[in-house]
C-alpha cells in the first residue's frame, strides 16, 4: 500500500515537473526571443492545460467523488477559513481583472488580434470552477482512483504555477512598458496620436486603472491555489486516525485586548496615510526625496517594534511548559516551508541592497536610512518566522487542563496541603492567563502590522525600483529581475504570515 | 529533547541561510558591477569564512570529539566508500588545481596583484583539513555541544556552497575570456604582445592546461562536501537503534556477469574515441558538422539502450516480492533528493533546446538529431531516476532467506508435500537468482554508461555551446546562463547516479 502510494506520488510528481519545465521553457523563450514565440503561443499552451485541468476537475466532481467510500476521511487542518476566504477574495479579484481586460481589449479591438479576447474568456470559467472545487474539496482525503486523482491535482497545480510564472514575468513587461510609455508620452506630448493609445473616455481609464490595481491579486490567487492543491495531493489516500481528526478548535475571540489592537490600528492608519502620499506623488512623477524619507522612516520605526514583539513572544513560548505537537500534519509542514521560502524573497532583496549600498559607500541621510531599513527587514523576517513556527507547534490549550487535573490526582492529602495546592493552581492559572493574554496582544499587533505591510507593496508602492540606488549599481535589467522575483514572494509572505498569526492567536 | 533539536536546526539553518544570501549578493554584485566589488573582495570574504570554518573544525577535532559520550552512535548509511573515494579524488584534484594556479600566478607576477597568490595558499589547507575531517567523521552522530556543532557544520557547508557558486560563475567568466582570447589572438596574431600573455615556455602551457582541465573537479568537490556535511548536520544528536545500525552489508562481487559489463565497456571505448575526435577538432577550431553528427548519434544510440535497461530493471523490481525498506534514513532521503534535483539541470537544458528547435522549425539532419537527443535525454533521466529510487528502497537480500524459512515452518507434512515444497523453493530460488542476475547485469551496464556520460562533459565536450543553434535563438548571455546552471548539475547527476547504481548493484 505504502509502496503504491510512493510510486503514485513519484509518477504524478514527474508529470508535473515535465509540464512545468516545458512551460517554463516556453515562457523564457517568449521573453528572450519575441519573434519566434509570441505571447499568443504561450496563451494557447496554457489554455490547453487549463482545459485539461477543467476536464479532470469535472470528472472528479461528477464521478470520482460519488464512488462508494471515495471520501472517508477529511483532514481538519487543511483549508482553514482564512485561506478559503482569501482564495475567494482573490478569485473574485481575478475575475474582475479579466472582465476589465476584456473591456480594455474590446476598446482596442482595431489594433489587437481577435485571439487575444479569447484567453480571458477561458480564464474566467477556469477560475470559477477551480475556486468552487478547492472551496468544497480542500479537506478531502480521496480513497479511490489514487493515481488519476494525483495526476489531475498535479496537472492543475502545474497550470497554476505556470500562470503565476507568466504573471510575474508579464508583470515585469507590463511595468516596463508602463514606465517607458510615461516617459515617451511626456516627451512627445501631442506630437503624434497612435490608434492604440487609450482614448480619453472614462471607460478606458477605468479599465486600465482597474487592470493595474488588480494585477497583484491574480499572482496571489495562483500561489494560494498551488499550496492548497499541494495539500490535497499529499492527502490522497491518507487515512486519518479518529483521534487526530477530532481535535477541538479553540474559538476566536478578541475581548479584553487593548494594547496590541490599539498599536496595530494606529500603525495601519499612519501607514495608509504615508502610502497615499507616496502614491499621489508616484502617479504624477517620480516620488520626491522627502516622501522617500517618510516612507523609509515609517518602516524603520515599525520594524523594530515588530521584532521586539516577536522576540517577546518567543521568550514567552519558551517559558510555557506546554508539550510540542509532533503529530504528522502535512498542512503545517507546508505552512512552515512556505513561510521560510517566501521570506527568502524579501531577505534576498535586502541583502542585495545592503551589498550595493556598502560597496558604493555613499554619504547622505537617504542611503543610511535605506541601509537601516534593509537590516531591519532581515531581522524582522527571521524573528517573526521563529515566533510563528514556535507558535504553530504548540498544542492548543486543552492540554493544560488535563495537566491541572493530574496534579490533583495524588490521594489523601492534609487540609493545609490542599489549600497550598489550590493557591499554587490559582497562581499558575493566573500566570498562564497572563502569558496567554500577552501572546494574544503580541499576535494581534503583528497581524495588523503584517496587513499594512502587505497592502503597501501589493497596491504598487515599490521604492526599491523608484529610489534608483540599486538600479544604478546592478544595472536596470538585473535589478528588475531580482526585485521581480523577490517582491511577489514578499507580498505572499505577508499574507501568509497574517494567516499563520491568526492560527497562533487562536491557539494561544 | 525533540524541541531543542528542532530549535537548534532552525537556528543553524537560519545562520547558513544568511551567510549564503550575503555571499550570493556579493558574488552577483561582482558579476554585474565589476568596478565597485572586485573578485578580490569576494575572495577576502570567502577567506574569512574559510578561516572560521577551519577554526570550528579544529575545535571539533581537538575538543568536542574527545568529550565523554561525544560519539556514541555512528550512522552506517552515511559516507559510503564510493562517496569518500570520490571526495578524496576530487580533493586531490582541487589541490593540484591550486598548485597550478599558484604556478601560473607566479609566472604572471608582474601584472597581477600580490594578494591573488594568497588565496590559493589559504585554499590548500582548507581542502586538506576539510577532507580529513569528512573522511574520518562522516558517520558521527555527535551527542554533545549540539548547537555549536550544528552551527559549525552549517557554516562549513555555506562556505562550500559559496565556493561552488563562485566556481560556476567564475567558470563562465573564464570560458568567456578564453573564447574571446582565442578569437582575438587569431585576429591580431603577432600584432602586439601583452606582458600578461602566457610566454611560450612549457611550464606556462602546462599550468594553463592543467588549470582548465582540473577546473570541473573543484566544483564537484564542493558539491560532494556540501552533501556530506548536510548528512552530518542531520545526524547531530540522533540516536540510532541497534537494529538499524547493525545491518549486514552484502559484499560487492562481479563474478558471473557477461552482457552488462561487455556492453558497458564497449560503450565506454566507443565514447572515448568519439570524445577524442571531438576534442581534437574543438581544440583547433570549432568542431565540424560531421563530428557533431557523430557525437549526437552516439548519444541517441546509447540513451535508448539505457532507457530500455532502466525500464526492464523497474519491471523486475516490480515483480519482486521484497518488502520496501521504510526505516528513517537521512542519507537515502538526501540521495533521492539530490538525484531528482541534479536531474533537473540536464532536463531543463533539454526542454529549452526542444522549444528552441521546434520554434525555429529548421530542416536538416543535425537539427533533427539534436531534437531526438534532447527527447532521449529527458526520457533517460526519468526512467533511470525511477529505477534507482525503486532500487534504493529495497531491503537487502537477507530478508528473503528468513521468508524461505517461514514457509518451512508449518509442521507435520506428508512426504509428497515436502517434495513439492522443495521443488517450489528451488524454482523460487532459481527465479530469484535469475532476477538478481538480471538486475546486476542492468546496473553494471548503466554504471559504465553513466561513467562515460560523466567523463565527456566534465572534460570539456560542450556541444550545447558549440553547435550555435540555441545560442542564436536565446541570445548569447541567456543561453550561457542556462547551460552554466544546468551543466554542472548534469555532471553531478552522472557522478551521483554511478554511486547510487553501485548501491543498487550491491543490494540486488
Amino acid at each position: 500500500d505504502k509502496q503504491a502510494q510512493k510510486a503514485g506520488q513519484l509518477f504524478s510528481g514527474l508529470l508535473a515537473m515535465n509540464v512545468v519545465f516545458l512551460g517554463s521553457a516556453f515562457i523564457c523563450s517568449m521573453i528572450f526571443n519575441k519573434v519566434a514565440i509570441t505571447l499568443g503561443d504561450v496563451w494557447i499552451f496554457l489554455s490547453i492545460l487549463k482545459i485539461l485541468a477543467l476536464g479532470w476537475i469535472a470528472y472528479y466532481l461528477l464521478f470520482t467523488r460519488r464512488k462508494p467510500h471515495a471520501v472517508l476521511y477529511r483532514d481538519g487542518h487543511a483549508g482553514p477559513v482564512w485561506v478559503k476566504g482569501s482564495l475567494m477574495l482573490f478569485g473574485v479579484c481575478s475575475i474582475l481583472l479579466n472582465v476589465f481586460r476584456i473591456g480594455y481589449d474590446i476598446i482596442h479591438l482595431q489594433c489587437k488580434s481577435q485571439l487575444e479576447i479569447l484567453f480571458p474568456c477561458i480564464e474566467i470559467p477556469f477560475i470559477c470552477i477551480q475556486t468552487y472545487f478547492i472551496w468544497h474539496h480542500a479537506k478531502d482525503c480521496t480513497q479511490v482512483q489514487h493515481n488519476l486523482t494525483r495526476c489531475g491535482l498535479m496537472l492543475t497545480m502545474a497550470t497554476n504555477l505556470l500562470l503565476w510564472l507568466l504573471a510575474v514575468t508579464n508583470d515585469s513587461v507590463h511595468r516596463e512598458i508602463d514606465s517607458e510609455l510615461n516617459k515617451l508620452m511626456r516627451a512627445f506630448e501631442g506630437n503624434r496620436t497612435s490608434s492604440c493609445k487609450c482614448p480619453n473616455t472614462i471607460a478606458c481609464k477605468v479599465f486600465q486603472r482597474g487592470y493595474i490595481l488588480l494585477y497583484p491579486f491574480n499572482t496571489e490567487y495562483c500561489l494560494i491555489s498551488c499550496s492548497m492543491l499541494y495539500v490535497m495531493w499529499k492527502n490522497v489516500g491518507r487515512r486519518i486516525t479518529q483521534n487526530h481528526a477530532a481535535r477541538s478548535k479553540p474559538k476566536f475571540e478578541i475581548r479584553g485586548l487593548i494594547f496590541g489592537p490599539l498599536l496595530g490600528i494606529s500603525a495601519v492608519i499612519i501607514g495608509i496615510c504615508i502610502f497615499m502620499l507616496y502614491q499621489i506623488q508616484a502617479a504624477n512623477s517620480s516620488p520626491s526625496y522627502h516622501v522617500f524619507i517618510l516612507y523609509y522612516s515609517y518602516y524603520i520605526t515599525l520594524l523594530p517594534l515588530m521584532t521586539v514583539g516577536a522576540l517577546a513572544g518567543t521568550i514567552i513560548h519558551g517559558l510555557e511548559e506546554r508539550e510540542l505537537d509532533t503529530l504528522k500534519n502535512p498542512t503545517r509542514s507546508l505552512d512552515v516551508i512556505l513561510l521560510m521560502g517566501a521570506a527568502l524573497g524579501q531577505i534576498g532583496i535586502s541583502y542585495f541592497s545592503i551589498v550595493a549600498i556598502v560597496a558604493m559607500n555613499p554619504k547622505g541621510l537617504l542611503n543610511s536610512i535605506i541601509l537601516a531599513y534593509s537590516v531591519c527587514l532581515i531581522i524582522q523576517h527571521i524573528t517573526q518566522n521563529i515566533f510563528i513556527i514556535e507558535g504553530l507547534h504548540r498544542q492548543p490549550l486543552v492540554e493544560m487542563e488535563t495537566k491541572g487535573e493530574k496534579c490533583e490526582d495524588s490521594p489523601s492529602k492534609a487540609y493545609s496541603l490542599e489549600i497550598r495546592q489550590e493557591i499554587r493552581r490559582a497562581s499558575q492559572a493566573y500566570v498562564q492567563n497572563w502569558k496567554r493574554k500577552a501572546l494574544q496582544e503580541i499576535s494581534s499587533f503583528l497581524i495588523m502590522c503584517n496587513i499594512i505591510l502587505w497592502i503597501m507593496p501589493s497596491f504598487g508602492a515599490h521604492p526599491e525600483f523608484e529610489n534608483g540606488l540599486e538600479k544604478s549599481f546592478y544595472g536596470y535589467s538585473t535589478w528588475f529581475a531580482i526585485v521581480n522575483f523577490g517582491l511577489p514572494l514578499g507580498v505572499f509572505y505577508r499574507m501568509h504570515s497574517v494567516g499563520d498569526l491568526l492560527e497562533v492567536y487562536r491557539s494561544a
